[in-house]
């Protein structure tokens, strides 16, 4: 129904994971009749972050330099890598503010459904990070879901077989969850209960 | 939790109707992780079209020329004047392949809930476009919601009040839906059934 440039705006917004083609079109319409500033923003940022954002070296969450600012710093015990699904999970576990270790993110889960597997969520990377000779705990937090138990199995063994100790968050952590999710009481509990 | 750029783009999208502050981060995180190209595409495609895209002089709706190509068309029937809230809800009717008159479109409808008056969706606009002299009929083509109604019982009684011919689609659209929503057979019976 619509053309050239709206036409084009549409389509992109649809292949966003989430947005049908109504919803497209409706974003497209809302924003076009009584937003252009917002999507001029929007437009600026999505170039912005597409350009500057990047992988932190150690960690591999997102950053805009090269490591990222919790990995430069000196406070944190060394000895400690916790694992996350993602900068969410990550964030989540800083706001409760009872860990004091470092972090790796693995930027998602291993998922046969979704065609992911210990190499697309960087599972090599955490093994050569763990393996620095600092690192003496691993401390698994990927989600209590199926994907992120099976995904905690694969890292556990691994890890175990080099040698270090790996622990996984306690099961105050409601089953079936994700751990964005719950409330920064329960995380901290699991936290200090870990096994 | 995000710094810089990250956490602009994440602001951005959150702005957007229907999108939380979870949803946004999870797009951000998707466009960053998986899909930089989308991310690019997009905002150029916002880019373009909240530069390039206007108003119809004719009919109010999104185009990018100064007049759309179903006003320009000297085949379309000028008598009629169909009435919708939307370019998605002229889009259905065109669709339906029955009617051969021209558009106005109002870019919303009123709803005192959301702020939205007479003035806010153009009818004055309607009112003057109505009265070209041409305009025997005006096809009012609003939802058959309660504020599709409202908007509908509003307009009509202008255009009567001016002296033109107001019709309203047939009720064989169902109740408390919206058009564009609406098999195309029922929508074009509704149309030659128009009151
Ligand atoms: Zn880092
Ligand atoms: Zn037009």
């Amino acid at each position: 129904m619509a053309e050239g440039s709206l036409a084009a705006l549409i389509d992109s917004l649809r292949r966003l994971p989430g947005i049908g083609a109504k919803s497209a079109q409706r974003l497209a319409f809302h924003l076009l009749q009584h937003d252009r500033e917002g999507a001029q923003r929007l437009a600026q940022a999505l170039q912005a972050a597409s350009t500057s954002v990047r992988h932190c070296e150690r960690c591999h969450t997102f950053t805009e330099a090269p490591v990222c600012d919790i990995c430069l710093d000196p406070q944190r015990d060394a000895r400690l890598l916790c694992v996350v699904e993602s900068p969410a999970d990550r964030a989540a576990l800083e706001r409760t503010g009872s860990y004091r270790g470092l972090y790796f993110v693995l930027m998602g889960r291993i998922s046969p459904l979704d065609g992911l597997g210990a190499r697309d969520i960087g599972v090599g990377e955490l093994l050569q990070r763990a393996g620095d000779g600092v690192t003496e705990e691993v401390i698994v937090a990927t989600n209590f879901t199926a994907e992120g138990e099976a995904t905690a199995h694969v890292i556990g063994e691994a890890l175990k077989a080099r040698g270090l100790k790996v622990t996984r968050l306690a099961r105050g952590v409601p089953i079936g969850s994700e751990l964005e999710y719950v409330d920064l009481g329960t995380i901290a509990h699991a936290l200090s209960d870990r096994r």
